[in-house]
């Protein structure tokens, strides 16, 4: 290892973190030693939560796991620099939209030549699975438990007021 | 890490290897501390390379990366076992066949659910490249710089006895 | 037949109701015995025409076939479970979301096992339509004879002021 | 129900069948009265099993369910007239190849205007599983339990010799 | 040539020019001997630019070359008909929306049998490159220099104030 | 114009001309002043047709336009500059494989950067033909006309012996 720069970033909306998100978070901890989980502060995007809720939500529901939960603002790379990290998770999932992936990676490598990323597949249970889902279903009163941690779909309730 | 297995395998057919592969295996090693480049021994694909010669010309273009190269039948998630590897290498690029990939990591992960497959991007240069299209052009006397290293490209041009 | 349930539920936003949309009904009718049309009241949505509005249009061009027309809110799957459905039909045509119609098609089974989607492919000629588009022609002045019913076709040139 | 055909085909190459088309039986059993399971004689396909071979499967996983099994060669089309039959059921996974689907179906239209593709989707566990993937894990002394009927699976050890 | 119509036109927002569509101009002239870049007025979309500016921007990156600059409102096809006018311009790229574009090409058919559309593929450099990705990054104050004419980019760091 | 190369190259199997063939041409004379229909002699494909033959029924059926038949092996790139050219016409059907065609553009730029392609979409009626699919059709005594010139439907069922 001597030296080689082992801390992964995980970024996302996380609005909020669902059973997919979590699920990669225990893949990329198989594989890296450090992991940093950051809430994008985007605000063109309008969340239903805060960013500090969703910390909040992303520390309960990883508790005990080897992860530091943090907020940026900005060009993912610049943050990344910061952190001294040049490795970035994303989530391949069936409904992934590749292009976009595509085009975000290759802007990343563009404006920052080191930057690595790396692309984990989500447990097939999770495949089709979004936060956005999930705030649809809440919104119409359905089950959510094969979609959040029962923690966040009770403060997803609690936020909808239903 | 203490006791975290990182061996990385990046199997394939390397028939032969390009360009694209040697820049996946470049950004691999930014990653995994232990590469294994492994050539499968597919009977039904008829490669035009046999397999000794195919991981001769890994070691020569990878000459001095800390690579080991093999070779392996049968099924990838046992061939991992016997190595002590839990982490596969998959190769991203615009011609990537998805639904393969997506199907391929769910089976290794059915066959041992310890399995964990890392997708990488290649460079733009090569999103379009393969080893197919390296011999159709070859074939046809076409350019091979921009697609194959050149000791590979020549090899290939005195295979195809031009 | 004894017993089984064969309502078979078309849901959607009809706004308006397309070429397409009649295309799919008649396919259906010649597969189930009675067809509910489903209209959902989707308030994030903002619809250029009211429930009560899309409800008679589509009763209009349907003259004489043997369906309900109806409007619901909240999960489909609850709307059929209380109409004692459980097939929806869901329509394929070659700009569908195919991420999407997988999305929502393993959502409803996970939100009741019985529910079974069916889909229909539409005539070609309506292979690229979709309301969406009707809608931008029509505010463009673009002759609406291929892609909507002429009585719609008229209240939707009426509804726009040209 | 009074005189309307609904005899649905199910056709197929079924080189063997998997847990995925038995999936699919069954859905379509819960929306069709009668159901033909259709074994195709595709003279260029050489499959592994024979025609007898792959219906004598077929019939024995399915012991108990109201289908009839049967094989044809020719246009799919040809043979639905002569069975009275007016809907294909096609299956619908995550590595369906759309286009191809798309294809079939309106050349299906095309040479028998009232021929109606009706699309299933598959439980998500046998959203990435073919045939031929069964058969290459089989090859390779994987395990099949998740993917073929045990019947099945013995048969098709027995097949390879392993 | 003996009087047929050669004047093709590249219609599209230009919210703002990028060096794709600069890329695409310039193939654009190979094949045609004169060239329209119409700026869309979409009064839906809330460009960031007027389209004054964006017409002025691409008239001053597009100095020297042969083409006419001029905006349009309402359907395409009627625009092409003024200009005299049958052959479309759409750049491919890798995140191209391939059914949007032949939902628009069959419309534009639909609406004008007469007119034809033409597909460029832009440089590989420019594949993952839109105005909203240029927007983006420099909202984030990120480098825009492979993304935009300088002129351009200069531009759009002053309309957002960084 | 003046000494601009408007010789426009549309290559292909041609295995046999079909409708869709004949339509993407009727469509490139609209565009290009001089077109010449390139007959690949691919050894590794296997045609049904000889070239002779391929290029016999073209001829047949583009009577009266203003194209050139001719044939090539070889780098399709090699041929075009030979021949004074550097447009090659492609067709996009929705079943195109784009990724295939992306990677083909790449490559024939790549190898000659003159070299451009033009994309050009056939009618909707030919969005799922191809020639293969007409030769199962008539292997199967399916009928023919929407598909291939009538001229080239009989050869077809006399080259089948059906």
């Amino acid at each position: 290892m001597q030296g080689k720069n082992k801390i992964a970033i995980y970024a996302g909306t996380f609005d909020p973190i669902t059973l997919g998100h979590v699920d990669i978070i225990k893949r990329a901890l198989k594989i890296f030693d450090r992991l940093i989980i950051a809430v994008g502060e985007n605000p063109g995007k309008k969340p239903l939560f805060s960013v500090a809720e969703r910390m909040q939500m992303i520390q309960q529901v990883t508790k005990g796991m080897k992860i530091t939960v943090d907020s940026f603002h900005g060009l993912l790379v610049d943050y990344a620099k910061k952190k001294n990290s040049s490795i970035l998770i994303r989530s391949l999932r069936a409904v992934s939209d590749f292009d976009y992936e595509f085009q975000m990676s290759i802007l990343n490598r563009q404006l920052d030549s080191k930057i690595e990323t790396v692309f984990l597949m989500t447990d097939k249970e999770y495949f089709f699975l979004s936060s956005g889902l999930a705030k649809d279903v809440a919104a119409k009163n359905g089950k959510l438990e094969s979609m959040l941690p029962s923690l966040v779909a009770k403060k997803l309730r609690q936020k909808l007021g239903n």
